[in-house]
């Protein structure tokens, strides 16, 4: 079991592993490349991983055989598990709960090489929609309070698998960077009776200079204060706080332009690694005015040294502008939207 | 110039660089390994760095000439100026300033292959005092409202140089991540009356099991609430807000207990990259009765993903009892305190 315990100062809780802790001798500092041994992920070794959750399997057959296009999985390794209750107590100074939680992997393809900016627009729209599936169906168990959906590509950006898989994390907690988002958003909009993202939105539209593609129901960009070099936001352009909510259409234009995305920055950078995170409001069946989920992705081309664990502030030696640009301007192919 | 810019949902600052600006090209995924070229910090290359700041040169000579233990340069890339005023202003959305402040470099010894680690026990000492004698000049500017001290040690920790070097970053705005330590520990002291971190030093040491050693006025420990595996924290016995108000007594044990921390770091984790971060009250000269100074050490031994950047949780796979246990047990020779 991995306990959650929580930082008397800041707030912030921490996942510590006291089941399968790591000792001194279980760390490299340049981990082993990716793709050595047997894939779990790939068809035929379906019994490598748990049991799955959910599947797409068009010509049918059974659980855990061949013949998926998308297949969910409960996460190997999990950071939380998903049987028992928190358990909320204190320790002298300090608050913990059993850490409580669901840790799934979406095995985007059967195809072990096929990278998500390779996906055709179906394909793409298939892992959206799971997306949303899982997120819905994890909504019923009224322990968990949000649900992370995140995607770690390269070694640099935290991935341990080659194969083409996204995760998903529902937490017994709202989560700190969470809340800040929320608060900030609620205030903005009690001074201004505004969504601060649908401003940033129109903000953004109109300047145009950090604007990388839109769609008809979203645009992308690189925002004005962008942490990281390259960082790309795709914001719905109608004001839906809900991912889970969203619409086949919905679903299948941010294909269309996350696929594009992905695309460029593949071709302006090399192939980077990179991270993207679904920012959505918390699990709960209702919209919230203040709040607009978005997606953020992130290329990790630069390291978060001291300065920026002393300060949460993140120097970035990119401008937007011109990474929107280079990103605008590269020649691609084989976007289908 | 740099700008600093202000994410309106947050409130988060980051620094942009928009006068060398790094396009597409300029990123590498896995950067040249350190120690390469002509090092800028060793003797005889004074003239590769700007002018010096400060110097502790025991046999006297000129300013940027040989003979000097210590050195303290402005940062050749600095993420901001000295120059200059702060010209607030808004842009629709967002708030803009100038990106004004110091960025200086400490040049710990002479000698390119002596870490931090391997100082004699004057050395280190000198390299505090020097920490002491930087932020309380900076002080003098009325511009700068926080002095941040830090080192990063190793490609993965974010240094682009080998040769042994802390940096100090003084800033105009206290950061985030100070803000949100100061109000939690406001609201503790509030609450009981007592110092958080004081409370947490006790706690400590009464439950043993995660300290690694002490001495007259330090405790050296892995927190309850460790973000990352082998975190360390180093806690002043006696309640100071302000590092920079510290005695010359003070100095030495400090530079005691790091370097026998520093040692154990080293013998237990093979080496590992790492961080520390100095932190320390906003650049005043008052002591606040709710916040301690204390330094943080985290060796870079696992890869920040998805999962922390979407919810500001970290997940750490080394249980502090057990990474205490690992840096107390570890036999070390050369520890001179």
């Amino acid at each position: 079991m991995s306990e959650l315990c929580r930082d008397p100062i800041t707030g912030r809780w921490n996942i510590i592993d006291t089941d399968e802790p790591t000792g001194p001798g279980g760390f490299q500092v340049e981990p082993e490349p990716l793709g050595g041994g047997t894939c779990p992920f790939c068809p035929g070794h379906e019994h490598l991983t748990p049991p799955e959750i959910y599947a797409v399997r068009p010509g049918g057959g059974p659980a855990n055989g061949a013949g998926w296009q998308l297949r969910v999985v409960p996460n190997k390794f999990p950071a939380l598990r998903i049987e028992g209750d928190l358990s909320r107590r204190g320790l002298g100074l300090f608050d913990l709960s059993n850490g409580v939680g669901a840790h799934e992997v979406i095995i985007e393809s059967p195809d072990h090489r096929k990278h998500m900016a390779d996906l055709a627009h179906e394909d793409l729209s298939r892992v959206l929609s799971g997306f949303t599936v899982r997120s819905l169906d994890l909504r019923g168990d009224r322990r968990f309070k949000y649900t992370l959906i995140f995607k770690n590509v390269g070694l640099q950006a935290g991935a341990s698998l080659e194969h083409p898989h996204s995760q998903l994390i529902a937490l017994p907690i709202v989560p700190k960077r969470v809340r800040e988002e929320l608060m900030g958003a609620g205030h903005y909009f009690d001074f201004r009776g505004r969504c601060v993202f649908c401003d940033m939105l129109h903000q953004e539209l109109g300047d145009e200079e950090r604007v990388i593609v839109e769609n008809k129901r979203f645009l992308a960009f690189c925002p004005f204060v962008s942490s990281f070099p390259f960082e790309v936001w795709i914001l719905p352009k109608a004001h839906h706080s809900d991912f889970a909510a969203s619409s086949k259409e919905d679903l299948n234009d941010l294909a269309r332009i996350l696929k594009e995305v992905l695309l460029r920055v593949r071709l302006t950078l090399a192939d980077p690694p990179y991270n993207f995170i679904i920012h959505s409001g918390p699990s709960e069946p209702r919209e919230r005015e203040e709040y607009h989920w978005h997606l953020e992705f992130m290329p990790r081309l630069t390291r978060v040294a001291g300065f920026e664990w002393g300060t949460g502030f993140y120097i970035n030696p990119t401008p937007p502008e011109l990474a929107a640009k280079a990103l605008r301007e590269v020649t691609i192919s084989g976007a289908d939207g």
